[in-house]
């Protein structure tokens, strides 16, 4: 449709012909009004039933809510309609009549379940703050890509189909290919650190991963949207100043580009670009500053995982993100890298939001002896990741790298409840479809 | 490595500390060179024998190639250096040795074989030519997003874990999803399909596709990464539109970004931008004048799928991209809307390179009836679809799209042999790993 004219643009004193959703009829007797919806807002259709042909006045009443229509006529300024226009139609025609049964009311008078919303995405992204979700999400991975490639990253694309897990863990997805067991990838970690030793040393990664936990929580998803960096010559520190960068410059473009979402979505007044520098500290100031607010029953010792309301607890003090380091070595994966100076210390870090965990990274272990003995002390076999390792006997540099959740992401970044909200088709232990 | 210098950057007249790796080293007898190489290109390293500590001397000449070093030094003018200044070195420090008995030869002076070159991805991505590949890969999606965000779309993610296949065919790779069987989705189509009934209108997706055809041949891949278009009120034309408009703005964007690109893998003088409008052929017209090249043994006739040798004698003689439209119902996807006036021509259309299809697309049946006509025509049962049908009764716009070969679109514009060097690592009928 060409000649079509969004909502949001028709100019009093022009023709138009507008095109959307059925919103809303108002009859109010004599006069009635069609609210029609597009893309860009609504627009309201005004119907004056004794000066109007009478076949146009029934089609443009009689049809349902949620039917597209499209309407052409002139467009007048009107100071009591919604945008200060109105159309007066000379033509409507009913290009998709809806049932009037809606599973949904996009119109989100009713409220509805999350597993109803979710079966009926089409008709809940029709509300403007849902919309306005997915809206920001899509500025969010823009801002991250940008962020990315202003730090000399090259974007990559890494194969979710997968021989063998990162980490060799259970919690793979296995698939059938030609005959052949493989697996979806949970991560491209070891794809990206391949890269790091090639001619490229920084690259990113924004796509899928894939993860068979049992869990079923309100920020853990099947398969979500994993936001990777890894650098050549990058010490930890280095790699927790890619993601404090990247992390605000989202936050800034959100701000920036995203101010009619923030409203439509409710959190305007709430939302504000983190400032100062991310606190760094140390597991071990964690667990002390943890165990000072009194949040836990039993004391935290070093070497434990830092337990859900402890880190709420310590969040809440903070008041805003910060990055936990030198976990201990036992706790984090064997591709970290441990201190040289004292082989109990990882460099592992993660980025907390005083709500959840966002980001876990370090710097990775490029020594080629010592990432074999990690292999073989985490009880995997290192002739199985042999595509992997033998890279590292031909000049791999120091590294580091992270990894952010999409979904987390957005989901702070709104003060969403559900990190189901933040995707539109999850996946979860229960939902495979849509 | 804050204080690294990138060898470009390297200014005479300052002390720098550059790091990468051992591309070359030249002894010439009382004098020496180093060639050291990092993502931004080679600068020279200069040791004096006599003039020079013995330690610094050995370590520097003794290094194996490939092994990561960083050196510190006075950066000195040498005309007669790669980059027009050398290293004077007054530390050198091995940092990762590299075996000598390398699987592939970085410097590019010995040919390799593709499957070598795979298997060894992290070496054959230090050659610049290998390099520039993905860095242009890299510019053709971000240049894509930009066009598509151009056209008024938002980017959505979609799930690649699904109950049913898109078209229900056997092409699909079986998963386990807790107990469940389930796939790995072929294509965006009936998600993005979705999100065109929803208020976001017009969508765009670049992610993974699976596909588990037996095919092995240099343009097909099993895993692969897809440019899905969708847009509500568009029709086919709308959609080519689009679809011409993305792919000329992605050459356009190489042309300014990526000279050095283009000539490190030695395509700059056959590379230039499309000019002109693409022209729209339809099928019957494709056939009359590939019957007419008489490079096939037998006339086509209508109904005939188009062979590859027709498409190329086609290409040939009309020398750039073109859409072929108007084609026979019978052999494009029951999803694609026919013709009100004709259903035995469909909507769909293809764009071609000379050198192959890039792109499918169509305008799309919105009609539910229909559509539950067509999935029973196709010998789907409707009801397995449900989610997606279901949908169409609650106002779906009329709506067309489209997706483009990610790999395709690379091997195209830089006219790469083989699709699997436009992939870093390929997933194909025997290629599972790294």
């Amino acid at each position: 449709m060409q000649d079509r004219t969004y909502a949001a643009d028709a100019e009093p004193g022009s023709r138009a012909t507008v095109a959307g959703w059925v919103h809303e009829i108002r009859d109010l007797g004599g006069i009635a009004f069609l609210i029609l919806r597009d893309t860009t807002g609504r627009i309201q259709v005004k119907f004056e039933k004794d000066e109007m042909d009478d076949e146009l006045v029934e089609t443009g009443l009689d049809v349902s809510r949620e039917s597209v229509v499209a309407v052409t006529g002139d467009v007048e300024e009107e100071s009591r309609a919604p945008t200060g226009v109105e159309v007066v139609p000379d033509s409507i025609e009913v290009i998709a009549p809806a049932d009037t049964d809606l599973p949904l009311d996009p119109s989100g008078k009713v409220d509805a379940e999350l597993s109803t919303r979710l079966d009926n995405r089409t008709l809940d992204l029709r509300k403007p703050d849902v919309k306005a979700i997915f809206e920001v999400r899509a500025e969010i991975l823009r801002a991250a890509r940008e962020e990315l490639r202003a730090v000399g990253c090259t974007e990559i694309n890494t194969p979710k189909i997968v021989a063998t897990g990162t980490e060799g863990g259970t919690e793979l997805f296995p698939i059938t290919y030609f005959g052949e067991e493989a697996f979806m990838n949970q991560s491209p970690q070891l794809f990206k650190q391949l890269m790091v030793g090639s001619g490229l040393e920084r690259v990113f990664e924004i796509g899928p991963i894939f993860r068979a936990e049992e869990h079923n929580t309100p920020r853990h998803l099947n398969e979500a949207t994993s936001i990777d960096f890894e650098g050549a010559f990058c010490d930890h520190s280095d790699a927790m100043d890619v993601c404090e960068e990247v992390v605000k410059g989202v936050y800034e473009a959100v701000e920036e580009n995203c101010t009619a979402q923030l409203e439509a979505i409710g959190v305007a007044d709430d939302f504000s670009v983190p400032d100062g520098e991310f606190p760094r500290l140390t597991y071990e100031e964690a667990i002390e500053r943890i165990n000072a607010t009194g949040a836990l029953d039993q004391q935290l010792v070093w070497g434990d995982d830092l337990p859900t309301e402890g880190e709420h607890a310590l969040g809440e003090e903070i008041g805003g993100h910060y990055f936990i380091t030198d976990w201990p070595s036992e706790i984090k994966p064997f591709y970290i890298k441990d201190y040289d100076d004292d082989e109990t210390v990882s460099t592992g870090f993660d980025l907390m939001h005083p709500r959840m965990e966002l980001v876990s990274g370090g710097q990775r272990e490029h020594r080629h002896d010592h990432l074999i003995e990690g292999f073989k002390q985490q009880g995997l076999d290192p002739d199985e990741f042999e595509y992997y390792t033998k890279m590292f006997k031909y000049g791999m540099p120091p590294h580091a790298g992270w990894g952010l959740g999409g979904e987390r992401l957005v989901m702070t970044v709104l003060g969403l409840d559900n990190i189901r909200e933040a995707v539109i088709f999850p996946r979860d232990r229960q939902r495979l479809s849509p």
